[in-house]
């Protein structure tokens, strides 16, 4: 896969992040110019923790401005179209699932590129995934996604870091096999979501009550 | 404007945000370590966000002592002075908006003279003036201060960092024009709040009920 | 101090920390893929923040695979011992000490050996003692336990990381004496808990209410 389309993947991760942020903002009754911040934020957020973490330079969304358009656009689709903030709930859960999907790939190939090694990559991908949505629903003071129990959320991004790690070094890595890891990673996301799929508890013997949490 | 200026600028701006953290600390009721601590976040978390993505060498506030009076300074004065905790809410808002206005100059001027586009600039400018508000807020468990859609906080940081990149590219930068810019965006901050200057909502057809809010 | 007992008392604060990670795991209801994930931010989280604000290389937690290790091995003994989770409370300030007052050592060490100066690394081995901590309860969406008033938490990871800054300038840093520093932290907070020891308030006039905080 050349550079040009990794950009491609990790622009319409930056877009479905920002959507997700913007949703969140719409939801918390924040303004258009905050919508555009918490977009920024969590479309970036995890790619600028990545590259800071990678310490090879600024981040490239500082650095290269087309990094800006995706949450522009964002921001401006959700100022125009969302029409029933209450019920933006499930579309917001639809677009943090394809960054999720989106980002695990593009962060895990991004880190391979730079030279880190295997597990790394892979540390690195997961944590650009999950970052962005972390930023976002810690800012909005939510309890983030990730850390919801009842579907499955960071294990679906270790299996697309895994399976881009797994590409890059069979040399199998094209286009259409790195949207297909992709694509594996939302459809998981989904599923889970939608059949209730889970991890066990973080305590073997412990059951929580119903409706219980935190 | 010479590098000793901008320094008068930023400790200046740190001081204001410190005291911001410190006057939270004592409503929130933090003792006197944790209002230091608070105040050294907000006070130097922008700045240092910002030397972590211009990636060049250890930010500035860990090598340089001189950055620790400001917090130092505020903590003492917040102990010694503050009388009535549950009214020093208007007192927090001065001292963050005086703030936002001295880091949104001095983050884009640090920015340029390292070397960053003026796009970036910007970006890095806005992002320390908002960067330690934001580490206070989710820090005490609040709605960060720039999320608030009663007010206008974002923009006048904005036009402060566009403002100092303008003067910087025509150079009609001295400390007085920069010093201007600053005066600029406290004023337009303070009347946002004063008049209830505000942007539209981040989707366009939503009308929230009275007081809704998150 | 060689580097290897320098890890090994690393990667004992990175358990203890990702211990208390995941027991706040099980009170929170997350599953035992978020107790994993907040494991691993809480215990390498203050070091990631530390080897980034060092600016030398990528953090030690993505290029040292040992790292993962503490995080896994925590997540699996709270996963399989612990049979009351309303009653970890205590566990989990007795593990956030021990990882208070490794990681006050171990931070002001990593920063000395780096180059930085006493002051800055003092001040680093703080960030780092106290970073994962403000990480693991802004994730939780609870105040982070440095800013309660009601005991001792950042002055005993200062006089840590003096400590240590001490033992490395007069050349008498040894394992034991390292060891030594660790466990007057420990023994200072847990005797501020045991016995209420607390700094002053914020704000000097101020008295709380009974039981008022935020």
């Amino acid at each position: 896969m050349n550079f040009d389309l990794l950009l491609i993947l990790d622009l319409l991760g930056v877009f479905f992040f920002a959507v997700s942020g913007c949703l969140l903002a719409t939801r918390k009754g924040f303004d258009l110019v905050g919508s555009l911040l918490l977009g920024s934020m969590v479309g970036l957020g995890g790619g600028v923790i990545r590259d800071i973490v990678l310490n090879a330079g600024p981040p490239a969304a500082f650095t290269n401005q087309i990094y800006l358009l995706p949450p522009a656009a964002a921001a401006a689709l959700v100022y125009f179209t969302v029409k029933n903030v209450q019920r933006s709930g499930r579309l917001l859960f639809m677009f943090d699932a394809g960054g999720l999907a989106l980002f695990c790939v593009t962060g895990t190939l991004k880190a391979l590129e730079a030279g880190m090694n295997p597990v790394a990559s892979i540390l690195l991908g997961v944590t650009t995934a999950v970052g962005g949505g972390i930023l976002r629903d810690v800012t909005a003071n939510d309890v983030p996604k990730v850390f919801d129990p009842k579907d499955l959320y960071a294990i679906p991004a270790f299996i697309g870091a895994g399976l881009a790690t797994g590409l890059w070094h069979l040399g199998w890595l094209t286009f259409t096999t790195g949207a297909m890891a992709t694509v594996v990673v939302f459809a998981l996301r989904m599923l889970s979501l939608r059949y209730g799929w889970h991890a066990p508890l973080a305590a073997r013997s412990w059951t929580p009550r119903r409706g219980q949490r935190g």
